[in-house]
């Protein structure tokens, strides 16, 4: 009898999710009836949002219930169909998170195409991270060619994506990251004109304003919290704030407190608009093709961290947070 | 000989301006030259903004300089022309500000005409005041017909503009204000669906909540602040936040700190974007020609607080952070 594992909310966590968030539990898989597939996990992604998914509130997605199986991208193989759309053997992307085996309706999950690029770059570069990127940054942020983007989180699996874009866009693109290592890879792999390592910078307000002679003219979001603040005060007139994630206060235990923005978008006739990648459902295979041809045409690089082992997912979700990690972070699932 | 009267910017303030910020000052008048025109002023404008400019920092518009007039809006007579496009007699509008005569290059103002409506209105609703609430609202709210649009400072001169055009689109509208005495002018007089008083109410949040049982779609804010901490939270999805002022931290002599707004605007995909109504200068017609039309089929209404004596103008200025007044405050210079 083959067992699924599943990683279920034990407890809404306050602050940093600990062990006592999760739960790990074995159940028999369900044998798949008709119109429906059985898959076998082979990644499942962990993502800041999800951190967002496990308190009780209102969002632009509904809240994770205690002892629900924590749900997200995950990909997967096909071991066994009894939907005439689905063939075993075909890899499938799907919502279904951290477990093991899910038996899926056929239309909850599609076929990916594992002859553009590994099929890791559909929980990445090629998904939702992916896509994210590109909504965000056209949209929104609509960088013109000569403007100076700055991104924060810029190391991340949506950041550097980012940058690469704006950079293909023609604009000046700095990057604000938590580590010399990261910046370096902005720098020295992905062409970011500049990195700010916000950890080391006794001065982030100036090192901004030095690192961007001509002001900022689009902002990209990932963090919020003061590093945000700081980009605020260099904005330029016209500036456009594309609010992708507040990581700094996914976590904290009270209310995230800092300076009022309306002053400066009055001052500088500033947009500033909150995003995900939903808002964008009909545009999807627009911004898919997109990626997929920069990727072809060796215009976007990617880099992913990929943890080993089923039990490891979890932990893998804290280092989100511990900002270690360098783009895309993955747990490939052992068989 | 002709006196000139002036209020000069004599310090800068730290919070609320009080008698020190200003000096009056008497100069001879200067005699037109060919081009140039001798305006005596009729009406002067006094605007929130104005505090903006008294301290020394980067904004929108400079700002003012020590021992300069006061400049604003303001409305006069052509006492003499030295201009071919003027003649003596013409009632010309421009930013001369704070002084009882102004000697004018020709292009530095504009006439008006005094058979749309009281000239008075050239300072107001079909002045910058107008256009800044048809441009706020309809470019960046963009309310749909049945939506719900909240304003506030919503008796103020913009405020009770916003107002007024949202209903013209056919929105639910509900204004935030701080007397009920504007509160019943809001509803009897503007036909507003509701009004809420922010000074009396015990939880504004729940009070919006209830004044808008399906949410908050576009939100037309004047005052920053607290008032707009609240109704940031019953914001729904797709929501628009025109930032057009923050009264409430104009005189605060530390940094206007509260929630801040990326998660809000995250999690439901909120637009927010701050404007002056200079951003919008090459359809300045359009709009003009918009308010007229609705102020000529009595379509919108206005109300003006007029304060008789040049005299008088640092105090009327002072009124508008009590929220004592209605609609546009403006003072009527004496002969």
């Amino acid at each position: 009898m083959t067992i699924n594992k599943k990683i279920l909310l034990a407890k809404r966590p306050k602050g940093l999710p600990d062990k006592d968030t999760f739960k790990f539990v074995e159940t028999e898989i369900i044998k798949p009836e008709k119109g429906e597939v059985l898959i076998r996990t082979l990644y499942v992604s962990v993502d800041p949002y999800m951190r967002g998914r496990m308190i009780d509130a209102p969002s632009y997605v509904p809240p994770y219930q205690l002892d629900d199986v924590l749900g997200g991208g995950a990909l997967g193989e096909i071991v066994e169909s009894k939907s005439d759309q689905f063939e075993q053997g075909d890899i499938v992307l799907g919502s279904f998170g951290w477990q093991s085996y899910y038996t899926a309706k056929q239309d909850e999950v599609r076929k990916v195409d594992k002859d553009i690029a590994p099929i890791s770059t559909y929980l990445g570069i090629l998904g939702m991270t992916g896509l994210t990127a590109y909504f965000g940054l056209l949209d929104i942020g609509k960088p013109k060619e000569g403007e100076t983007v700055v991104i924060s989180g810029a190391a991340g699996a949506v950041g550097s994506v980012v940058g690469q874009i704006a950079k293909i866009k023609g604009a000046r693109v700095v990057g604000i990251a938590g580590t010399d290592e990261k910046n370096q890879y902005l720098k020295e792999e992905l062409h970011f004109d500049e990195a700010i390592n916000y950890k080391t910078s006794t001065n982030l307000q100036e090192d901004i304003a030095k690192a961007c002679p001509n002001g900022v003219d689009v902002y990209f979001d990932n963090v919020g919290g003061e590093i945000s603040d700081a980009v605020h005060t260099n904005l330029n007139k016209y500036a456009r704030i594309s609010v992708c994630g507040a990581i700094s206060s996914y976590n904290l235990k009270e209310e995230d407190i800092g300076p009022r923005i309306q002053t400066t978008l009055i001052k500088k006739s500033v947009l500033m608009q909150g995003f995900t990648v939903g808002d964008f459902a009909n545009r999807l295979a627009e911004g898919s093709e997109a990626l997929a041809k920069w990727l072809q045409d060796g215009k976007l690089k990617y880099e992913e961290t990929i943890i080993d082992g089923f039990d490891n997912i979890p932990d893998a979700f804290l280092d989100l947070f511990e900002g270690n990690n360098i783009g895309k972070l993955l747990v490939k699932v052992d068989k």
